[in-house]
């Protein structure tokens, strides 16, 4: 006897394998963006399919300051960094009538980012650099531990995005290699982003400050310098993507002006490739800006990636969570 | 490695182990580096050892040029050059009469070379930039498929040490993660070291050019243009090594000086280590030479390698074949 009944109760099992045990993104609601996700993922683990890729060119990339912790009211970056100044204040006595750090140190962070890129810069410079390398990164692992948000009282990594992380996840199940390429330190990021996201370090790739090779004490370190190495900003994220990864991703996530450029990078390879945007629309569960945003500015991205067909997540009606429920 | 005892019941068990069924080094003799190797790594896997080392720790670095392939008369990626020279003479007439690529034109290579590094870097900015990274990739890609070198009559690739690509495989199936750090361009390694020594694309790490991000017939594309962006040698090595990888070795293998800080910093981590050089003793079979080399020179690192304990493998003894046999 044939059995015509199959399909059918295939189907059932699979809708209901999706609704119980395995749905693979149970943060995201059942709209557009998750089913745009799962397909594309489907078509390029799909031996079968004609936009199959093999598991070693399964590379995604994906920004990290507002794609996959939040960004607001400035990068988490800068709020180390202000915390650094004051750490640090009592050896700088200069600092007291020198901006930004003036103004830091009165309590009044707004006025010290008024110098704009310059001010940041200066504060980055002096508050992440003349230690060695492993001394930093024993910095930001002591802050990283007890520092918190100013305004959500929360620990800066339980402000990381549950449903990127289980698009982080599901990506790595489906043996897609996951990098970060962002514009953040990328020492300052390699700290947590193991625990946080399930990211080694040789995967984290950020703005890299120059350092050089020395001996203290008859040991060999890395000083940090107070000189930029390398903006991972725009095209500088494309460079690094070559330099550091090889070959093209056929997925990457970002969410500000800054990623324009290496999704484009990502969607002109030949094959399948999806580019998403998240799209910060929820004023009240995190923040809403685009176009006129200071931090994280998407501007020229939203009307490119809308030319281009790029997915735009939209947080408010995609995500059921921001954060990880504890 | 630090010098440790090794109980004499698991000496006779790795014996006995090489001597039957699994060898994982055939082309290395029954020496002391063979089995300095074998019991470092056997060290590090075993979970009863005090110097169990997990996977995702597991990173091992190798040079290129003279450790994993030859590297005389010149580095082959000058032959490269020089090939590149003669094919691009007809667009670039003022080369007829300037140095060093009249040499190269007249068929004097050592002419050519004799403006050291000056010649070199003239010779490399020339022929490696100018173009995007995808037509430079298809270039070295030709090549590669049809260079011979001039005194063996081999081709480049065939020239790989057959005792070392099974070094890395027999690191590899104990978990290690193997890097390529050299001071060879990244992009020309790239596209060869898949093929020959099964290291992807982000696992090789070497010299990089200036890449800019532009548009091109309106599809993006990386240029890459005449100026130096990174020399991957000496401490710039231990640079990318956290750059890159941002952890430290537990292995290294290197031929020259350039390879001195890159065992350093592998060997000063806590924890084991081995550092290896390979010591190039073999006038007949390859090529014997050290301290006064001016290509892979090694001289204050075998006197700075022995005082440290670092295993010298040396080519006339240790190496049952040099190149992979057909």
């Amino acid at each position: 006897m044939k059995h015509k009944f199959i399909p059918t109760f295939l189907l059932l099992f699979v809708t209901t394998f999706i609704l119980s045990a395995g749905d693979p993104l149970p943060s995201w609601n059942n709209e557009k963006s998750k089913n745009t996700i799962i397909q594309f993922v489907d078509q390029v683990t799909n031996k079968n399919s004609k936009h199959y890729v093999e598991p070693k060119d399964r590379i995604a990339v994906f920004d990290n300051d507002g794609t996959l912790w939040a960004e607001k009211p400035v990068y988490f970056q800068l709020f180390f960094a202000m915390d650094r100044v004051k750490e640090m204040a009592s050896d700088k006595p200069e600092w007291k009538t020198q901006e930004p750090f003036a103004s830091i140190l009165k309590g009044d962070p707004k006025a010290a980012l008024k110098g704009g890129e310059k001010a940041i810069l200066d504060l980055i410079m002096a508050t992440h650099s003349g230690m060695s390398s492993d001394e930093y990164t024993e910095v930001v692992r002591q802050w990283v531990k007890t520092a918190k948000h100013p305004q959500t009282q929360k620990k800066y990594i339980d402000m990381i995005y549950q449903p990127m992380f289980e698009l982080l996840v599901y990506l790595r199940d489906n043996k897609f290699q996951t990098f970060i390429m962002s514009g953040g330190g990328i020492e300052f990021m390699r700290v947590w982003a193991e625990v946080a996201y399930g990211i080694p370090p040789q995967q984290v790739v950020g703005s890299r400050i120059t350092m050089e090779y020395e001996f203290k004490d008859g040991k060999p370190v890395l000083i940090r310098k107070p000189k930029l190495a390398f903006l991972n900003d725009e095209g500088g994220k494309v460079v690094s993507i070559q330099n550091f990864i090889g070959k093209r991703p056929i997925f990457s996530a970002g969410n500000s002006d800054g990623d324009i450029a290496m999704s484009q990078w990502t969607t002109s390879k030949e094959g399948p490739s999806l580019a998403m945007f998240v799209h910060h629309t929820d004023a009240e569960r995190e923040w809403a800006y685009d176009r006129n945003s200071h931090i994280g500015q998407l501007d020229k991205g939203l009307d490119v990636g809308k030319e281009k067909g790029w997915l735009f997540v939209d947080i408010k009606t995609d995500w059921r969570i921001i954060y990880p429920e504890k």
